[in-house]
């Protein structure tokens, strides 16, 4: 099956209209008719051969919703018709210990990424800027009705990957957050740690987007440009989610961590940071990494935004307006995720 | 009253014979005879200025066991003839939240140390390498008879040490701890992880140690110097405690950590470490800081150790040998605590 997506040709070149090959639906596969797709900081990174070697033309896109189109004869999760979504990943080994307790996003052999991975086939994953898509039905997503269309599918990456975190370091009423970073998922960090009842500060470069931070549910707004936010705030926090991709000083956002508090980072730079380990001693604090979240806990994020009324905050674009949107993406000039509309691939 | 001691007079010259004063006993203070007083490695970094100025001269020692000498009027914690011993800490601030939540090795102002602090009468602790101690009831332990008494006084800051994280972080049956480095604190580790049911593997530069090791309870014994130490063990562990202070390669001892494993330093070199984020995500892993044990705690671990059975290795000496056994320390040549007899020095 021959469908649209947009590609890219080469690290250095700018997205292009083309049409991929899906492959056709097997016994367990669903064929999701695509409708919105978001467009995330990986992706670009990705692109641009930044975080290692890519088998060009490549399509990507791991924030997808649409409607399934068809379904395999043994699937049974899926109807057609059915809202739904895929996130980054669409298969992982199955046989793993990690697999095997439910948390296939760490897959020791490593999980199938929606993009650039090699499938179960030999073939190389293509992701969401695309017409549709054939995903095994274990990774395929219900979407509520109660999150506006236009709106889910950023939840699939941005939503879960601080979803995640929040939840398995029981952020909830009594507990004090700090997101680092007011982007596409921090604001999503904002929004959930919100309704789950913490205490939510953000820790942005500046006060630029105070207002917004506030209306996404901040309780308290600080800028890290003014050292003295990090010597009001020390002992504070019980979890600091970090979703600044850029190097930054670990030691002076771990001593705002109280007893027992972490600081669990979902973005992560390439290079290696400083680390003293004689600031973890304090408090017995921790630094932690978190990447993205199980199929289930997936579900359960989107039934809990579903439950709260939270989506993101979104940009819709046609998709010619893809590599516009990169540069925008690239200069933080975007509140807070661009969405590209399928149709307009069609 | 005065009471021998040996001092260390500056950074730079041998520990001498001397004599300090101590305080008259308070209302709430005990008075203790002290028998044997370890010796840590935290105590040569310290007379030697390596962790900042000291005003010497200056008493080290802070794993300290003895006899009630004496007690105040207010005590009711402690008799005379009782059995005690003294760690790391003689007091603390006791309203700071972490005071309030009974952990006082955090206290948020800094808890006050058995040596080299300042002391609520301004004047600077002194350690356990001497006669006589006072200390306020509240931070004496209850030594039990089952433990040998010249075995003991290594557990105030080497077993608490070790302890503290090994509960702390679960380890027990059907847990996969890694202890790194076989000295003072790896040794007590080993001892106790096995004794709380956990499987334990030691981590050690060469193999020269691994028949102490697989006699004081470790189940298996690699050396790091060995690249294929790395993969074979890698996503194996559940806990890693690292007693080793000298900066290692965090980012090879994080792969070796299984899905919501955790690295916990309970040494750690003054300089900066590097580490690379993108190790955390995979697993979930954390990296983590402990420091000592609380009061509560400290006894927790005294009664466990004799419980089980356990006291750490340690070879006696005279108070003369401090010097000498501070060159062995240095070279790794003990095994595995040097213990001064306090006698030598009355």
């Amino acid at each position: 099956m021959l469908v649209n997506a947009y590609a890219a040709p080469s690290a250095t070149e700018p997205l292009v209209p083309t049409t991929i090959r899906r492959r056709d639906v097997g016994p367990k596969d669903v064929l999701i008719e695509i409708r919105y797709a978001g467009i995330c900081h990986s992706d670009i990174h990705l692109v641009r051969g930044e975080w290692g070697p890519v088998t060009y033309p490549q399509v990507v896109g791991h924030e997808i919703v649409g409607v399934v189109a068809e379904v395999g004869a043994e699937v049974t999760r899926h109807r057609v018709g059915d809202r739904v979504g895929v996130g980054c990943m669409v298969d992982s080994c199955r046989e793993c210990e990690n697999c095997r307790a439910g948390m296939e996003q760490y897959c020791l052999p490593g999980n199938t990424g929606t993009y650039a991975s090699v499938d179960r086939d030999g073939t190389i994953t293509q992701g969401g800027y695309s017409t549709h898509v054939v995903v095994v039905e274990d990774f395929v997503l219900k979407v509520p009705e109660a999150i506006p269309y236009e709106k889910a599918a950023p939840l699939l990456c941005a939503g879960i990957t601080t979803y995640s975190p929040l939840a398995h370091w029981n952020a909830g009423p009594g507990t004090r957050v700090a997101v680092v970073g007011l982007g596409g998922l921090g604001h999503m960090a904002v929004k959930i740690a919100h309704a789950m009842g913490a205490e939510v500060t953000v820790l942005s470069q500046s006060l630029k987007k105070r207002d917004d931070g506030l209306a996404l549910g901040a309780d308290h707004y600080h800028a890290t440009s003014d050292p003295a936010t990090f010597e009001d705030l020390a002992n504070t926090f019980d979890l600091i989610v970090n979703t600044v991709s850029a190097p930054l000083d670990l030691d002076a956002y771990l001593r705002l961590l109280r007893l027992d508090g972490t600081m669990v980072n979902v973005g992560a730079p390439p290079e290696a940071q400083a680390l003293h380990a004689f600031t973890l001693f304090s408090n017995r604090r921790s630094v932690a990494g978190s990447g993205i979240g199980s199929i289930r806990e997936t579900q359960e994020m989107l039934d809990f935004c579903a439950e709260h009324g939270i989506a993101p905050e979104t940009e819709l674009i046609a998709a010619d307006h893809i590599n516009q949107a990169y540069e925008r993406v690239l200069a933080s000039d975007v509140r807070y995720r661009f969405v590209i509309d399928v149709a307009t691939l069609a």
